[in-house]
Parts: C-alpha cells; structure tokens; sequence
C-alpha cells in the first residue's frame, strides 16, 4: 500500500550521522514523516584497536572508518524508502548532518589515507571521530601561539581554541604521524567527504560546509581560515597544509554542493542528479529540524550536554559566546552557537551519587521546595563551563548546605543552577545585540524531565516550547535536502517555509511550559546571588 | 564479694548530667573504676507541654524539671555503690558535670520557680536547657547593643553572644514572662543550683563554677560579669536583675564548694559532710575525664559536634576564640574552649543525602585516593562555623565536583575539611601564644571511626591519643571530687597528679595515630587552598 501523502508532494530525504548509527529519514512538503531507518556502523568507534589490525591505541583516540559511513548510510535508505513504500523519483533532494569535528585526510581523489594498503596500520591515518582528544598539546599550544599573537579570530571564539577542532587534530598528525601528514592531499570534515562522495568532482570544487567550518575550523566569511603566519609561528607544516590541503568552496547548509552521481544513485537506491545540500553539524541541524528558521528563536538541543543555537540578521561579537558563523545554520544569517557542558550528564552523576534508580521519587518534593531549594545553591560545572567562562578546567559546586537538606534539594539546586547558567547565556546574548523572542527545547531530556522545563521557564520568566519531535537533526536534515532542491521542485518560495511547514508545530498545538510569576520573582533575586557564586567560584 | 581495689584506696563519686539522663561513677585513686550507673529524667526534655499541664509549649522551647535532677542523681547514685559492692565511708569526695547553659531561676532558698503553684503552668518558670532556642531575639538585641557600645568583654567570645548563653535566657523571661522576673530572687545555672541543694548554706554564700560563669555568662576573673551600663542599655531591668539576682562566690572547678548536708547523704545513701566540688561544663569534664590536667594538652571531645579544650599557663585574647577562662576548666590555669559545630552529625547527614546504612563500604575506597580527594574539597559548616569564624549563618559546600566524583570523594572531602577546620584552629592557638604539644581525642567518634582520627593525624601533621574511656565527662567529675576532697583524704598533692592517676593511660599502652609524612606534605599545600576557599565562601 503506497503512502498517500507522498503521492502528491515532493519529498527529501535526511541522513542524520550520529557516533554509532545513522539514521535516514524521509519526510514531505506538509512535514509527514513517510519512512524512517537507522543503522549501525560496522565498527562504530575505533578506540582499542585498528580493524584487522591488532595495534592498540593510545588512550584518548576515538577513530571511524569512513567505508561504515557510505555502508551504513545507503542500506538505511533503501530500508527508510521500503519502509514508506515510496517510489523514489518522488525523492527531490538530499540533506545531510553529521558529528563535528570529525574529520580525515584523503588523496586528491577523495580516498581517505587509512584505506591505502600502506596506512591501514597507521592510526592517525584514519579519521578522528569528534571526541578524538589526542590532540591535547597540539591544542594548547595553538592557544598559547593565538594568545600571544592577539590572534582575532579568538575573538569570535570566546577566546579558546577547542581540543576537538579541526586544526588541531591536523597538527597532531603533523607532529605524530609525519609520513601520513606528508601523504595528505586533502584534508576535511567527514560531513564534507561524504557530500563529496556523492556529488563527485575534482577536490578543487568540493564543497565545504560554512557551519563546521566556521565553528570548529576558525573560519570566517569575512576573513576565512586563520593566516600564515599564525600557522607557521604554530608549526611551518601546518602553514602548508593549510595552504595546500584545503581545496573546495564554502557553502551554507541548504545550498546545494552538487546532483548525486549515478554510481551513488544506484548504491542508495535513488534517482541520478537530485540535487544535496552542503554538509551541517548535527546539532545545528536541529534548528530547521524544530522549524525554527526565522531569526531569535532559541533551540536548545538538550542531552548529555546541551548545545543552543540562534540565528540573528546582525553579528556581533560577544565576550563569552563560542562561534558566530555567517551562513553558519541556515543561509543569510549569522549561527550563534553556545552551550552547557554538562546537563543530562550531571543529572546521570547526581543521581548515582545519592544511590537512586531514578529522580522519580524526588521531583515532588523538589518540587515542594519554595525557589532557592532553602539556601542550597548548585554550579553546574561538574564537566567544565562552556558558555560563557569557556573553561574546561572548572568544576561543579553545592553550597549553601544544612543539616536539614536532603537530596530533594540537591534535585532542585541543579535544575536551578543549569537554569541559571541559561539565562545567564540568553542574557549575554540580548545584551551583545542577538535578541531573543521564543525559545524551543528539543533533544531526549526536556521529554523525559518537563519538571527540568519547569524550573528553566520560571528562571527565565519565558515560555519555553518542547517540541514533539525526537529526530530533530534528521529532521532537520531533511529540510535542508528540501531545501536543496530550489523553489520549483520543493514548492517552497524560502527556507523558513520550508523549515515551517516540515518541521513546525501548527500554532495552538505547541507544547508550552509557561513560567509561574511569583517564583519567576523568586528568581530575578537568586539568579544575582548566583552570578555572584559564580564569579567567586570560578576566581573570575 | 567486696571489690579488692576499694578497700584501701580512696574513691570518688563523679555526676555526669546530660540531657537525657544521669550518670553516676566511681572511681578509686588508682583509677579503677568500681562501679557505674545511669538513670533517665523522668520527664527528659520538656518541649511539647509542661508535665500534668496542657499548656503547648511553643517551638524552640526545650526545659527540664530540677526535681528529675535530683531523684535521678540519687538513684543512679545508689545503684553505683550496689554495683561497686562499696562501703560508703571510702567516698571522700563528689564531683559533678553538667550541661549548659542550663539555668534556672529560684527563690533565695534555692526553690525552683516553676515548683511553686503559681508557676506550675508557666513555661519560662522552668528551667531552660542549654538547647532551649527561645532567646533569638534577646540575643540579637544584645549582640547590637554589645557591638554598638564596643564591649571588651565580646573580645573574649569571638565577638558574639550565643543563642544558649545565660544572660539572652534571662532577658527572655524577663520580656516575655515578667511576673516570673519579678518573681526570681536568684538566677542561676543548673550545675550550680545542683551542687548548692548538695551542700545547702544560704544564697549569698552559693558557689557558682568559673567554668560556666566564664563561658555562658561574660563573666571574667578580673572584670566579673559585663557592667550595669551595657546591662541597662539593653534592658533596665535586665541592670536590675544582674545587680541583685546573682548572689554566691565564684569558685573553680575543683574547689570545694562545701559538704554534703545530712539530708541529702541520706537521699544518696552517702556520709554526711563529704567535700562535693564546684561545678563544670559536661563537656569540659573531659579535660581531667583524660588525664589531661597539664598545659598544652587539647582534648578534643568528638562527638556530634566537637569541643575542643585546652589549658594554657598564660592568657590571651586570641580573635575568633570563643572563651578563655581564668581557672574555666582547672584550678590554676587559663582554659581555652573551641568548636565545630557539625562533626557526628554532619557524618550522619551525608550518609542519609547518599543513600547509605553505613560508611563501611566507602571507607576503603575513600582512603585509596589521594589526598585531596582528587579535586573535592568540602567546608562542612553545615550547622554554622564555631571557631573560628562564630559566625553559626554560615553554611557547608562541596566544590571541584566532576563528574568521575563519586560518594568516595565527598566522604574523604568531609573528613578532610574537618580536618583542616581542626588545623585552623590549632594554628590559631599556637600562633596566638597558647601552644600546643599534645591532641587527646576522646567522646564516641574517634572509638567509631578511626579512619577519621587517621585523617585528623595527616592533615595536622601531628600524633593524636585516642582516649581508651568512652565515659570521659564522669571520670572527669569523679576526679575533680577527689581533688575537691583536699590532699589528705585524696593522697594526691596536686591536680595535675591526680588527674593522671585517675584517668591518664600508661605510658607505652596509649593507642597513638601517628601522621603519614607523604600525605601531611601534600596537606600543607591542600590547606592553603582550603583557607582560600573558606574566605570566599565567608565573605570574610
């Protein structure tokens, strides 16, 4: 029985690479979600030894094999296409989302270096999965170098060059791997290899993504890559190979990097020249994937950790606020991105700590307790502060404790320091001139934990929408295929109504956490005491 | 079967009063004890209603009924000497420890207030116990006058007046119950009006104890108690009260306060006109309760909170010291008290907030980290913080928290920022000019948790003596009767002496702690920061 919806509508189609499986999804112009398939990587993450290969990694190595990624990615689709019963000509564009910075080095070609007969056995020949942090040296010293330069482009970063970016997982190979960095033509996001991969071409035009460039490579419209001569003060093969290992052209999501090649047609099971979008990172992803495509619209993607992205008309660069990236989410305007580094993780910790199973048995009474959890205060700091301290090496802290606390009070104190350390980012942010009007909760958390929702409403005295979607990213990628596709096939005159209409809630149907007033009252006089916590917590 | 110990040797009688009950012990001058008994009070702690009375009692209110004192004492008196199979001739003296400020008003005849018809159902008639809270306001007011007027006396306390402290108890009454002020011909502490029914004699000839005169009543050797002026500053007829309601002579603990009437050696199943000394703070008992009647020797009695006392040759104003009393704790010396007002319970609560029954299966792992607990570091001010900071607002923290911290990591921390709260504390003393050259531990804890005591000894880098009695307070009466008992009927010539004969521990049988050299060097830099956190967390 064919899908009625899809008789009638264009389709896309969204591949969400995650860090053990990739999901692809199809969904039409009116948002309908017609198939749905996810699939494992064959060796998913590589961190005790290469495959068919009994050398043992170092630890802190997190490697992939990119042959999983086409693999994995075209049986899904094929399995997503059966599952809608779709004919895939109706299938009019291609959207893809991947981790970041994960990324390898390739010949001029595009075939990546560990599948040469004579790197198979070479680690740092494979690409590094984003969590990849063998590059701790490397990292530091390309701070010490920028600081110590004035370098502007930190600036725009917050001051700190992160541990899982791109440049320096190219210098640890440099530095480590000297025979591989040497062999090395081309160099690039593995969101940007398998775009490639399906569109074809020389390395001179491949398309590189403008959003993982721009957050986790130090590029910008303006002033593209960082210079030379910061390079060479860093390492003189690294000034090369940025030089040289570079090719491409940056694009923005939802721009199309070329039709899909007969040879990836027919692996995948599609029809030969739809057009795919340039590569975003997965998280930014969910920012159409929530239909969230109009400036000052807040998503917060919210897991393990939490990642908040914003799109505004204007730039600006605000102390504290990690990456500001034109065309960095959507096309035609400035991606804000910030983020809490540890949220469903603290909660995790939080509670093996006090011995439970679940928080089940303690949201009422937390919830019972008046704002301010009696005097128990929480930073959440427990995995470093992200935005806007950006600095790893904090830690978390309860104060405030009586003999008279129980662990619903350290339930609470959490809810409100995560809360706190959000309004603390939104307030940074409209203060730095990135207004903003609605905020959208998404990820796995704000639907198993609406008490959580609660307390960031009334922290923020704003409403907070949960959207209903649990495959935001692939959604979103899936709007960005659409979008691809241009005006004629999609139907649709602009990216906002492409990401509405796939993606948005009709209006009266939303999810809306409103904030209590009286405790919202509570708040605005905590909220300083916390600032002040933190402040003298973090020796600021 | 008589008791070979007793019959040539002289025994005294120690009486421990605690707030539940008492304790009756006795003891021979070599130390052996021949006989123990405890009886409950009747009608314990008084805080709900008033006994054959419905009158509620308000919350914070906690009294107790003196006649309970008395039928008590004698009781557990009597069945003493059946367990001790004595003859009551060899009992040449009695020594009694109590707790306060427990205070009472009283006619001049020293009968009770609250014994009287008309007071029966007035709860400020009753005596207070020392954890009676009803003064928070009284206190507040007295600290504000006291500080305002710049009182020399608040240099001796720290800078504060306690919310259990005599005087705040007084004015208490006389604000919010002025027929018994008025009524009240003789205010005085519970120990105090104890020993004066023991050795009768008219009110202006009553003995009051230094030790709680000096620290609950303002009161000092060379200046007596704060001066009409302060007095009538806060109150006029707390000045009037002060002037005409304190009669007696101020005596130390040890001194005789007279001898035992014929009534009440009938009531005890005692000879009459046997020496009973001068009252002292249960808590201070300890100090001879260990054999430690030399200078330079801190008992520390852990328990649910910790005391911590010390008797110096010298006197000095030592900031953030609550009390050093001219002959406060022995005849002779300059007694210094200190505190930490969370230590048991502070163990206990944390226990609860985990999860656990015990800390049994932590300690092990707890103790395999290094010092510093791996990054944890905890202020356990979670009842306030006594020394030195007497500030009781404060709360506990937990700071360096990550997310590889486990339940291990907070125990450690607890134990070890107790630890370095002790090590302030000690320094403050030595740098102060009362040294210390010897830590006694005593009370239940350190019989509990040895490993605490291990991380006690690290951290100050210095041995500590675990005193083998769990029964210190009654031994410590027990021995100041005997002292009371002059040299002639004791055989001892001086305090110091018989305090070691009675209740010291042999050389070479002490069980000693002794310090880990590698972990005290890496508390040395630990401290710093402990003291650098404590002053951010202070506001200090």
């Amino acid at each position: 029985m064919m899908n009625s919806a899809a008789l009638d509508r264009p389709v896309a189609l969204g591949l969400d690479f995650g860090t053990e499986s990739v999901r692809a999804i199809l969904i039409d112009a009116a948002g309908n979600q017609l198939g749905l398939a996810s699939r494992d990587y064959a060796h998913g993450q590589i961190t005790q030894s290469l495959p068919n290969c009994d050398v043992p990694l170092p630890p802190r190595y997190a490697l992939q094999a990119p042959g999983d990624w086409i693999d994995s990615a075209a049986e899904a689709t094929r399995a997503a296409i059966r599952d809608a019963e779709l004919d895939a000509e109706t299938i009019v564009g291609i959207g893809v989302d991947f981790t970041s910075c994960t990324m390898l080095p390739t010949t001029l070609d595009g075939t990546p270096l560990c599948e040469l007969e004579k790197f198979r056995a070479t680690p740092l020949a494979w690409p590094k999965l984003w969590k990849h942090h063998g590059a701790l040296e490397q990292t530091e010293r390309m701070n010490a170098v920028a600081r110590e330069r004035d370098e502007p482009f930190l600036q725009r970063y917050g001051g700190t060059i992160g541990l899982e970016w791109f440049f320096p997982k190219m210098l640890e190979t440099i530095e480590n791997a000297p025979e591989v960095a040497s062999a090395a033509e081309v160099w690039l996001e593995a969101g940007d290899w398998f775009v490639w991969q399906l569109v074809g071409g020389p390395a001179a035009s491949l398309t590189r993504s403008t959003c993982q460039a721009g957050y986790k490579a130090m590029w910008s419209a303006t002033d593209g890559y960082p210079s030379s001569d910061y390079f060479a003060a860093v390492h003189p093969q690294l000034a090369t190979a940025a030089k040289e290992c570079l090719p491409g052209v940056m694009r923005s999501p939802g721009e199309p990097a070329g039709g899909l090649t007969a040879t990836m047609a027919e692996r995948f099971g599609l029809c030969q020249g739809i057009p795919v979008s340039t590569a975003i990172i997965d998280a930014h992803s969910a920012v159409p994937g929530v239909g969230a495509a109009d400036a000052g619209v807040l998503v917060m993607v919210m897991g393990t950790s939490s990642c908040h992205m914003l799109n505004a008309t204007t730039a600006a660069d605000i102390p504290g606020i990690a990456g500001v990236v034109d065309g960095g989410i959507l096309p035609g305007m400035f991606g804000y991105e910030t983020g809490q580094a540890a949220v469903g993780d603290a909660f995790a910790w939080l509670r093996r700590l006090l011995g439970l199973d679940s928080f089940d048995s303690l949201a009422e009474a937390a919830l019972r307790l008046p704002p301010g959890a009696e005097g128990v205060m929480c930073m959440d700091w427990m995995n470093g502060c992200r935005t806007p301290l950006m600095d790893g090496s904090l830690r978390g802290a309860f104060t405030g404790l009586g003999l008279a606390h129980g662990p619903e009070h350290l339930y609470l104190a959490l809810m409100e320091g995560s809360a706190f350390g959000l309004r603390w980012i939104v307030e940074l942010l409209r203060d730095g001139g990135a207004p903003i009007d609605r905020l959208v909760a998404t990820g796995g958390l704000p639907h198993h934990n609406r008490t959580f929702v609660e307390v960031y409403a009334d922290v923020l005295g704003m409403e907070i929408e949960i959207h209903p979607s649990t495959q935001g990213p692939a959604v979103g990628a899936a709007v960005l295929g659409m979008i691809a596709a241009g005006s004629e096939a999609s139907g649709f005159s602009s990216v906002s109504k492409a990401a509405t209409a796939m993606a948005g809630v009709p209006d009266g149907k939303q999810d809306i956490v409103r904030p209590r007033s009286e405790r919202t009252a509570a708040y605005d006089r905590l909220y300083n005491e916390y600032r002040n916590l933190a402040t003298i917590l973090a020796g600021h």
